[in-house]
């Protein structure tokens, strides 16, 4: 990773420039709505939909939402990681001295669940830079093999972040690798960030557009059109985005400020996976262990320091919210079902806040107008394979 | 449906007509690419690969295939089946007569395997038109709950098209209802067909913007481009689609009707439901009847009259393919795994055939120059619940 004291400040011109130096290595990958899912996220909940959940006995809220899904799930490697992880790495070419001093031969090495494993493997390959991969032995087999695919030397550890920090602490000692951190660093953040730059281009596009495309029948209704079309609307409200370590949400935070559009986190409620949450709404300090299996397999981390200092002590994130289990597989399964899109369960969070949770919903209907809010909701990944789907829904 | 005095010839120029009929109603779906399938069809097979299958011990075919995916998965009701459905409904309304006889309200009756009848139900639904819809018992859930969903009556038969005849038959008697066939009528080819049209107008357009595109770094790798750009291309050399009753690979061969594209089919192997390859090889007989429970259950019935004219008899059908059920999942593996794509067993035989099929990959290394081929396959559905997939893969 680049020295700290190398790195832009952050703010919303560095990642434009972060998003300059890394666009000839990603997709701009499309943003795309869906009609079904619009129109249920405007639906209010029945007072049958809320029995037995933490909201039974509430008046269910009524927001109206016109959603608009940024897939990364087509991202290279199949999530927004790649973003991080080239940024991180032409960063470091950029570092004086890194590369006459030898530094693609000794490498760069990370501890990751799996898709900035991936990511930074690939990025590392498309520049000729060494990469050791620590990953929990409990991957899944297909990240694995993905992140071997792209030629990296894997290293197994335990899952917690500690166990996986040591493993990565003996890599460097012994090969003299550079860490590149899944989420805590300011290069990972505007790098991720650039995923946010390109949601409000091109949902703004889009709804200049969206008459013209109307008229003509290109994808009219499930595929491209929200529910009502907001007319004289510019860009979005708001957008809502996965929290894990932090990385995307504090990137798609910065990339936003000034422009108007509020930023919120999702997070899964499972085993305590909501630590940015408890610590939003609770003193401010950064919870720093977390010990989850939430099936968001991408969110089970703690949320970072570099995050944090964007996401709370620069409020630049209006809210945080939290789903179970069986709320992020219902919004899997309305996206495989009815959007025809695989992406993983840690890609379903957003989603599953817009469509369930009730807090979040009636926030909506008391601050949009009548005219409800345009939502962009990240499909961050979509890395789960077809047995895991199986087992998920068999 | 419409009488059939009253339809159109079936040439290139009345799926053209039809086109604009439906214009309106459906959606232009998206054409992509995908590199990994794309050079995973490009690549050899070894021959561990080959041993335990029908083409042990003979030397791996090396075909080069650039990928052209017409995501009809993304249509409406979830498949291509609209097309003819709002064809036949378009047709039936300006048949001489029809509405002035109260032919609004006695509706339409039609067996289906399910994405016809949802089909149906939506085009008759548009035009205030009462509709029918036998299935047969064993119809996956989903896709019964989609059809009433439509507003349309579902009476339940058993699952040969005998049995669902007989019972579509009762229901005319009752009702005064138009028979609109799932295929084995022109108006339903000349409807299907548009997808061609389609996909031949995309895909030079593509070809066109290809050089452009690339500079610009938009969805360069995984997600549109083929493995090598096909410089001065002008378009397909070929396409695949499935073939059930053939109202799709026939519309689409005269789609291609002076084109130069050749048009091929693709079934499911299992239990004989591969009676168009079987009679197109053999003596030219249609085979009537066949009983099959293959995993591509829109591919269980036997290929219609009229598609058969058009496949075997005018010869516009230039090859028939089949895969076996592991083939089929195989390819629908790839596709949700590395597409990220929800596609029903049905509509992986083409690519399966692209990818497994010895006799089609050494016919593409014999027939194509050293510039390969690029090959149009059809993604013809996307109607296959997350319980399902989990059978499938679990």
């Amino acid at each position: 990773m680049a020295d700290l004291s190398t790195t832009l400040p952050l703010t919303r011109d560095s990642v434009i420039e972060a998003h300059k130096l890394i666009q000839p290595h990603i997709h701009r990958t499309p943003v795309l709505t869906n009609r079904t899912l619009s129109e249920l996220a405007s639906t209010p909940r029945s007072a049958e939909d809320l029995r037995g959940t933490r909201w039974e006995g509430r008046t269910p809220a009524r927001p109206v939402l016109r959603l608009w899904f940024k897939c990364e799930n087509l991202q290279r490697v199949g999530a927004f990681k790649v973003r991080g992880a080239f940024h991180a790495i032409e960063r470091l070419k950029m570092e004086p001295g890194w590369v006459e001093g030898g530094g693609k031969e000794k490498g760069v090495v990370t501890h990751s669940s799996g898709n900035h494993a991936a990511a930074l493997s690939l990025a590392a390959r498309e520049s000729g830079i060494k990469a050791h991969i620590v990953m929990p032995d409990i991957s899944i087999p297909q990240k694995i093999a993905a992140t071997r695919g792209y030629g990296a030397n894997v290293v197994f550890s335990g899952s917690t972040s500690q166990e996986r920090e040591a493993v990565a602490a003996r890599v460097i000692a012994e090969t003299g690798a550079r860490l590149v951190p899944p989420y805590d660093h300011p290069d990972i953040l505007l790098g991720q960030g650039t995923m946010g730059l390109e949601l409000q281009e091109q949902v703004a596009a889009m709804m200049a557009d969206e008459e013209a495309a109307a008229g003509k029948g290109f994808l009219r209704a499930e595929t491209t059109r929200a529910t009502t079309a907001a007319a004289g609307k510019k860009g979005l409200d708001a957008m809502i985005t996965p929290c894990g370590g932090g990385g995307m949400l504090s990137g798609t935070a910065l990339s936003c400020e000034g422009t108007g559009i509020r930023v919120f986190g999702a997070e899964p409620s499972f085993e305590g996976a909501d630590d940015a949450k408890r610590a939003f709404y609770g003193d401010g300090q950064r919870i720093e262990k977390v010990k989850t299996l939430t099936v968001a397999d991408g969110l089970r981390t703690p949320v970072g320091k570099h995050p944090w200092s964007v996401i709370y002590e620069r409020r630049l994130v209006a809210g945080l919210y939290s789903v179970t289990e069986e709320e992020i597989k219902a919004a899997m399964r309305l996206v495989l079902e009815r959007f025809k899109m695989v992406v993983e369960p840690s890609a379903c969070v957003g989603l599953a806040v817009a469509l369930f949770d009730e807090d979040f919903r009636s926030m909506v209907e008391k601050e949009a107008s009548e005219q409800g809010w345009d939502l962009g909701i990240v499909f961050s990944g979509g890395n789960v394979g077809a047995d895991a789907i199986g087992r998920l829904f068999g």
